[in-house]
């Protein structure tokens, strides 16, 4: 009785056919499955190994048996949902794939063969599978491993990824290189449908279909977003065409046919078209690919006959599989949002530590749907960043003023401009990196027009531990040379309310851009409107002045204080708005004092200190500005990236006891103030 | 006979059915086309007036019987083709849409309706017949009409455009605006298949299937490049279509196949499926829209009988017309890549003023197939803009290493990134502009990951008559924050050529940017590669520095000269490179002068004299710098905007005096050299 509740069970967990005790070998097959049980019951008792012990790269895995493939995948699913349950991260997409990146690279030979991540955050069981198990711990840590792909990391990744949509086009121009290099090996790209709805993977499409290249584009499609629910018939094609005998039967026909001149080619065509009907991968066929597919997902032996069966296909193929996202972690399967992006979580509950802190993003959701209710005109626009941006609980409000796009940042931000111009006041929540997608439609739709379109750059500064591809730490410097832009940064929770405002009064395109993160100090609450360029004195001192912009007003605060210690008297300017810069107030401040020290999370290079430098220039002011350096910013947790790039308060402190010594020495010294 | 004769040449120009004669009424349609001959006569000799000269806005074309609109299409033609061969222009694409604009101005009441235009240079017509007729002659000339809609010329021109692919975006914001508002007006985008091959084209297109607002969609297919050549039945069925019959079926069946609950759906997506087979626009069907087409789009009766007929459908239509680029004028429809964008040429023949000055475009063409035929890992990309790019020579020279992608800059840079990891040397040769498109890739695929990708940067500065959307005055702005880049700006024929064999052998990402025009002055040809970040310096003098990147070196040296005139002795530094910046050079140059001038033809904000000053800060220069102001340039010619904007030989000098003086009094006064 126990040994068939066993049974059941691991039939269950592994998808193994109901019937299997019917089958004419029955015990054997019971045989097998209560063997398997007990090396997993052994497993647990740590009394053998587990097979990922073995495996370190893709040549070990090949040397495990096809009927193991899923107990090793149990064993990479536990690995990932442990570490991530103390790191954090991108959980429901990575289990989602463990499978088919299991299958992959049991068929591919990697790192000769490349497989393109799109995005890139589903890549951990890759990273398990490719030399990086030992290290897997560290994953998302200051120094540790990328929770994405990375060049740097290891050959095994073939090409980086964090944004959405690159890797049909980074495929294909892995298969030009290696046509024109005559090489031999194969490309594989991994997209998942959200990341299909960018244009970037239309335009890759297009041209892959166009250019014929032999290359195999994997849509792994989770939330049926493409797919509509497929009959059985199409399942059926879809086998016998990767069994590869469907297709030389339609080869034959079109070579048949082909002899007929002048018939040839539209019943060519028909063929084409019937076969199309039959499946649901028009779209895909249409432009030019060889759409196979949909498939389950998770079936690791099916999965490994599929690829084996279409490797060495010709041409650009399309292979869609259906995964669930979370698979085998039963609270990121019910709740695939949640564990998207998911902080430290308790495994055996699912239970995440409740962030009773108010963020920025929930200060800006709150004051949209109160301004909302009072005005019929704002709409809110998203790019599938509908939780990220706090625009959810809009949505259960104003559902008829709420667009989510998809993964579309571009349309976004024209789609808004429009609305603008038809007189709505579109607010357009993009994440401060994602905005690098939809530069030129804030210049050529939003801007150019003058436009009031109000972006929330939510996201701005550091984010922590998605690293390089994802801190806000450029937008500053592609907005400020844009005309007719205001650009503000709000420094706590009432100033973040009263730009929202602002913004949407302003009758001209704003941007606010925002930190992850809570709203730091609290202050009375108004919702008065802001004076367009008007900058706000927070704390008057003759030694020093600091001007500062967001969540580094506060530091700059706390710098004060610790400078009021040393009998140092600084003043503290919020400047509230980047553009237009307050040169009424910084010339109020210069008449105080020379020196000065700019604060923002933002590359030095076309920032904020920059423009305050160039205003001042030749003013007679020293100006140190502390900012970012040019370079990308590693991943790691916001404290140590503060710490590591001075802009914590002890760190402005010493930078501003160094400018005050030197100009006290040079001032001695009677080498004027300027040098 | 002679009566015979014009009636054949009227039934071809006005494409009549050739059958006309043997119809019952032959001799009243024998009648009819001798008077519009005979019209047409008097017309010509002044003898009554022209159509057009009735026509001032949509609502007088309203007054103008059907059969009189091919002879209003020819007057506007003949409007056209004069104005733009004194002014030069966008020709082709504008005369293959005049009969397709008069029937939408005939069927839809704008300004309430809405006409978006995708790319905008195709809306003369527009122009002509919404009250802008006797302006139409200032067309792209200083103060004159703008070459593309602006909402700030016309109320008709409701959403501005320049840059490819935004209509469809915009169309939709317009319908989300309008049925939010209640409000009850028609919203058509004119999109040319070209513009179709735009990510934000299909994101738009993805966006508005799902929402399924009514508007419509022209496909303004003048290359053939969606559809294939489509037979009979399906120009049949879609006649049948827009006369609402087929429809109507369609809906009752479906009514009545809805009734039988289960088997319904199944039916309903085979009739769909069936209808999908039948039409060739399958791919606009799959995303939500209603197809129909392809219709001719000449025929301006059918045109606004087919525009009638559709004008009150429901949900997204998708209208597929088949126009000819250059229609109506021989020589356009010949060559229509020539005619695209013209410059002044004869009307009679067609011929253009042949431009004897070696352009920077030629140089780079030439010098790119000269290094390609050494290194076999060069390839070339260009975002369908082969002409424009000078890569067409490239491309007949190397057909296997030459890649048009369509108008796709963002999938343009992220294939060039994955050629560049797979071992090759791609170029990717985009406009300054349009590059705005694809900065997100710089930053993310190819900078990031540290990749040799080659960008050439062409038509970087003033365009002239194209105007606002296409000056390239961005781009060291948007460029100069990315890490790892190279930036540099030739000053000569030269050194463009060693600046191209710099980069491909830099082994990291770089940059050139070069302006539209010559190459101005000539020097002896060396193809030594550059040291990377090293200025070189022209002229030495101890009372002034120029720091000059570009063509403005050769402006500068002019400078130089004229102020030697007036014994005022000026270095003039080249400085090459944007970034690195030559921190070395300037040092030394400060070590003669403390008075610097900077020159670009690039917005101040973010470019290269803000980095100059930057990092003179603090150094006791006077820095005074000289480029763009926070403004959206407007259009005019090269040497009208040059003078405008202060950027001759002879505007630098009065600045140079000017600073001189200035510097003088204040030293003369003791005010210390930085005040």
């Amino acid at each position: 009785m126990l040994l068939f509740k066993y049974w059941k069970d691991t039939n269950d967990k592994y998808g193994l056919p109901k019937n299997s005790l019917q089958s004419p070998c029955q015990f054997l097959n019971l045989f097998w499955v209560a063997s398997v049980v007990f090396m997993a019951k052994c497993l647990k008792l740590g009394i053998i190994m587990k097979i990922l012990d073995t495996v370190n790269n893709p040549q070990d895995l090949k040397k495990i048996k096809k009927e193991n493939l899923p107990i090793l995948a149990e064993e990479i699913r536990e690995e990932i949902i442990n570490t991530i349950s103390k790191n954090g991260g991108h959980l429901a997409s990575s289990l989602g794939v463990v499978d088919l990146t299991i299958a992959m690279h049991y068929v591919f030979n990697c790192p000769n063969d490349k497989i393109i991540w799109d995005v890139g955050h589903q890549s951990y069981a890759h990273k398990i599978l490719t030399e990086r198990k030992t290290k897997f711990k560290t994953i998302r840590t200051h120094n540790g491993l990328s929770g994405f792909p990375k060049r740097y990391e290891s050959e095994y990744d073939a090409f980086g990824a964090g944004h959405s949509s690159t890797s049909i086009s980074a495929a294909l121009g892995f298969a030009i290189a290696r046509d024109l290099k005559k090489e031999d090996h194969k490309i594989v790209a991994v997209i998942g449908d959200g990341s299909m709805t960018g244009g970037l993977a239309f335009e890759g499409l297009q041209n892959a279909g166009h250019l014929k290249k032999d290359m195999l584009v994997i849509l792994n499609d989770n939330e049926m977003f493409i797919s509509q629910k497929v009959g059985a018939v199409a399942g059926y094609f879809a086998k016998l065409l990767t069994a590869g005998m469907a297709r030389k039967v339609e080869e034959k026909i079109v070579k048949t046919i082909s002899r007929f001149h002048g018939f040839g080619s539209p019943i060519r065509k028909f063929i084409k078209r019937v076969k199309v009907m039959l499946f649901p991968g028009m779209l895909f066929e249409e432009m030019g690919f060889t759409y196979i597919g949909p498939i389950q997902g998770h079936d690791i032996k099916n999965l490994t006959i599929v690829l084996e069966n279409i490797i060495d296909m010709k041409g650009p193929v399309l292979l869609h599989a259906i995964t669930k996202k979370g698979k085998g972690y039963a609270p990121a399967e019910e709740d695939p949002v949640k564990f998207h992006g998911v902080g430290k979580f308790d495994v055996e509950t699912g239970s995440t530590v409740k962030n009773e802190t108010i963020t920025y993003t929930k200060v800006f959701s709150d004051t949209l749907i109160k301004l909302a209710n009072a005005d019929k005109k704002i709409v809110a626009i998203t790019a599938a960043m509908s939780e990220g941006t706090g625009l959810g609980k809009f949505a259960e409000n104003f559902p008829d003023r709420y667009f989510d796009v998809g993964i579309a940042e571009e349309h976004a931000v024209t789609f808004a401009a429009a609305m603008a111009a038809a007189g709505m006041k579109p607010v357009c929540a993009i994440y401060s990196t994602f905005m690098q997608r939809a530069i030129d439609n804030v210049i050529h739709d939003v801007a150019l027009q003058n436009l009031p379109v109000v972006f929330a750059l939510d996201r701005a500064g550091f984010v922590g531990e998605d690293g390089e591809t994802h801190h806000g730490v450029f937008d500053l410097s592609y907005l400020n040379y844009i005309p007719n832009l205001v650009i503000m940064s709000p420094s706590n929770e009432n100033e973040l309310q009263r730009m929202l405002k602002t913004a949407l009064n302003a009758n001209k395109p704003c941007v606010i851009r925002y930190p992850k993160g809570d709203v730091g100090i609290k202050v009375n609450i108004s919702t008065h409107t802001l004076q367009i360029g008007k900058a706000t004195i927070l704390r008057e001192g003759n030694d020093i002045c600091f001007l500062a912009i967001g969540n580094h007003v506060d530091t700059c605060l706390k710098s004060a204080e610790l400078l009021a210690i040393k009998n140092i008297d600084a003043s503290v300017v919020n400047m509230r708005f980047i553009k237009p810069l307050d040169s009424d107030t910084i010339n109020e401040m210069l008449s105080k004092t020379k020196k000065f020290i700019t604060v923002e999370e933002n590359s030095l290079i076309g920032g904020f200190g920059e423009r305050v430098r160039s205003f001042l220039y030749g003013s007679g002011a020293i100006v140190e500005s502390i900012g970012l350096p040019d370079k990308f910013i590693e991943h790691g947790s916001l404290k140590v990236l503060r710490k590591k790039y001075g802009l914590t308060a002890e760190d402005i402190v010493k930078k501003a006891l160094k400018l005050l010594d030197h100009t006290q020495r040079k001032e001695e010294n009677n080498f004027g103030i300027n040098i």
